[in-house]
Order: structure tokens, then C-alpha cells, then sequence
């Protein structure tokens, strides 16, 4: 019903997560007012984000470079280690900004039932690491799950002869939920986790 | 934060209506794992639209012809002609799929307060087709408001001494509506307009 060129852009939206006919509707018809300029660039900065963007060597965070711009920077922790599951992880806590160590990024975690297994999360690459870098610490920050779970205890196991310490993010009541809406699993934790006043 | 061109395709995304940053990133990463083929088609397709569409010669719609697929098509009722005030409107109404006529689009609706003149929105235009093209009726189909009331009762006046009927959509309570709920306008629109049951 619309012009092949409107319903083509169309389709294109559509391929964002979450957006449906309507939304990506909206969204063709504000390229047709945008300005032609911006469109070029919006088109450029499309193409090029594939071409440009790469794992970084050390730790597998996204990067323009060889190496990214964390594993680069001399300034930061060089005995704490951070392992997450996936890149964004890296974003939220360098966007939080409290940590000051290094990351290395996984490929999802481990989750027998989904037939991912240990070899194929990048475990590899994360133990050669640790053996050639000396660290005293590291902190698994996985989403609090049974894959996240299996994952952080399957890695300690293989560390287990190493002296570092590992550890966990807590886990607990998010700050600012009402109690009545928390889940048992979290309420559970919450209160064998608990923490004395001081 | 992010690598500049994650960061460059975040800024694009966020010219989007109604798109933010949470939103804009989430598009970024989920770019960065689409199908690279993908990735080409929306490039072109985004420097395709402004290129490919213009306005239909007789009747503003956007089309990738001189003529719309409307205008051009000879089975469709040629005494009966829809005003709107922009290309949306006329794609809801095709989507509806019950009018059959032909359609006009303004550029917009007359508000003084806005500088919006009647010389503003294509006018001229409508009234040069009106004499060249002989209709039967014309349906104004503006949104209901002071805007839309205005540009309605201007044309009308403008076409009085030319045997024309002239109408505009009913106002009332939409379907599927909680009468509760309904602002003091239109329950006081509907009341007047009451329909006698048959």
C-alpha cells in the first residue's frame, strides 16, 4: 500500500528488537522529513559499525583496535579481573564507574540444556589468561541464575590449585524494591546472605 | 564509552522518534549482530526514501511516480473527493479500506496561532482541482480541533457558490470506549449529534 521504497525501510526497522509494523511506520516516515544529511550519516554509521568494530585480543570487549581501550590503560587494577558473560556487561560497569580492574568477556555461559558447553564459552583463552597475568583476585559478575551459577562454580573448580581469591557479585534486594513484590529466590538469598550492622 | 562508532550509530538512531539512549544502544548492539546483508539493504533502503519519493503531482500524495497509484487508478469513485491534512491520513484510510474515492492532501491545517495561514497549506491547489475535476462531494477528514474545525469552515466558505455537498467525519465516542473515561468535549459532541435509533 505504501511505495516500494517506504515499505522496504520499513521492513528494515523491523528487524530491531522490539518494533512491530506501527512503530517502524513511525519511524519511515521521520527519515522522509529528516534531514538528507543526517540520513547519509545514519547510513554510513550503519555500514561501518561491522567493518570497524572488533574483539579485543586480551579480553574480547568490543574495540576499534588491536587492543581495547581498558586493557590499554596502565592505570587500572592489574591484579582484579571482572569476567562477565557478554560485552554489554562491560559497558554497565564501566558506565556505573566504581571498578577499576580489568575484564575478560565470555561467550554466554555455560548451559547444558541449551547444548553450550564448557569448551564453548571461551573458557580457554580465560585460563591462559589467568596463568600468564598475575591476578589476586577475580570477580565473577554473572546474571544471577542457574547458568550463571554453574558457570561461576565450573571455573573456580578449574582455578581451584591457583591461590586467587574468587568472588561473587552479592546478591540481595535490589536497592529501592518494595519487599512485598520480591521474588522467594531473592527474598531466600537475602536473608541467608544477610549482613550485620556495624 | 563505547568504541566512536557504536557510539556514532547510538547518536543516528537517537533522531528517531521517541528513541532514547537505553533504546538507541540496544538498536546499536543488536546492528552489530544482524546479517551483514542485512546491514547493506537498510543502509540503501534509509538513502533510497528521500531519493525515490515526491509528491503526486495532482494530489500531494507521496508516491514513487509523477502520479499516484490513487490518482491513477481508473475504477475508483472520481465524484468524491477526501481532503486530509497530511499523507498519513491517507494511508489510515486505505488501510481501513472502505472509501473508495480520491483524496486530497494539505500541507498541515490553518492555525494562526502557529503562523499557519491559509495561504500556508496548498490551498490554492485544492480549489484550482476542484474547478478543473467535477466532484460530487468532498469529505473533509481533519482531526477534531480548533485547527481542524478552522480549515474546515475556511473551505467551506470558499467553495459556497459551487453546487458541492459538503461533509466531514462524525465525531462521538470511539468505539470500544469507557464512557467514564471520555474528556467533556467530545461526551458534549456526541449528545448533540445523537443519532435517532431505527
Amino acid at each position: 500500500m505504501y511505495p516500494e521504497s517506504i515499505n522496504n525501510l520499513i521492513e528494515s526497522f523491523k528487524l530491531l528488537p522490539g518494533i512491530g509494523e506501527k512503530t517502524a511506520e513511525r519511524f519511515a516516515f521521520a527519515v522522509l522529513y529528516m534531514d538528507s544529511e543526517n540520513i547519509d550519516i545514519f547510513a554510513d554509521n550503519l555500514k561501518n559499525i561491522q567493518e570497524k568494530i572488533r574483539k579485543c585480543k586480551i579480553c574480547n570487549n568490543l574495540t576499534e583496535k588491536e587492543i581495547c581501550s581498558i586493557c590499554e590503560d596502565n592505570y587500572r587494577d592489574r591484579e582484579t579481573l571482572c569476567v562477565v558473560e557478554d560485552v554489554k556487561s562491560v559497558f554497565l560497569f564501566e558506565k556505573m564507574g566504581m571498578y577499576k580492574g580489568k575484564y575478560h568477556v565470555l561467550s554466554g555461559l555455560i548451559s547444558p540444556l541449551d547444548g553450550i558447553n564448557p569448551e564453548d564459552i571461551g573458557l580457554g583463552e580465560l585460563l591462559s589468561r589467568i596463568d600468564k597475568e598475575k591476578f589476586k583476585e577475580i570477580i565473577f559478575a554473572f546474571k544471577p541464575s542457574v547458568e550463571g551459577e554453574t558457570t561461576a562454580l565450573y571455573i573456580k573448580k578449574l582455578l581451584e590449585d591457583k591461590n586467587i581469591k574468587i568472588t561473587k557479585l552479592a546478591s540481595g534486594v535490589p536497592m529501592g524494591a518494595e519487599i512485598e513484590y520480591l521474588d522467594n529466590l531473592t527474598l531466600e538469598r537475602a536473608l541467608s546472605d544477610r549482613k550485620e550492622i556495624e
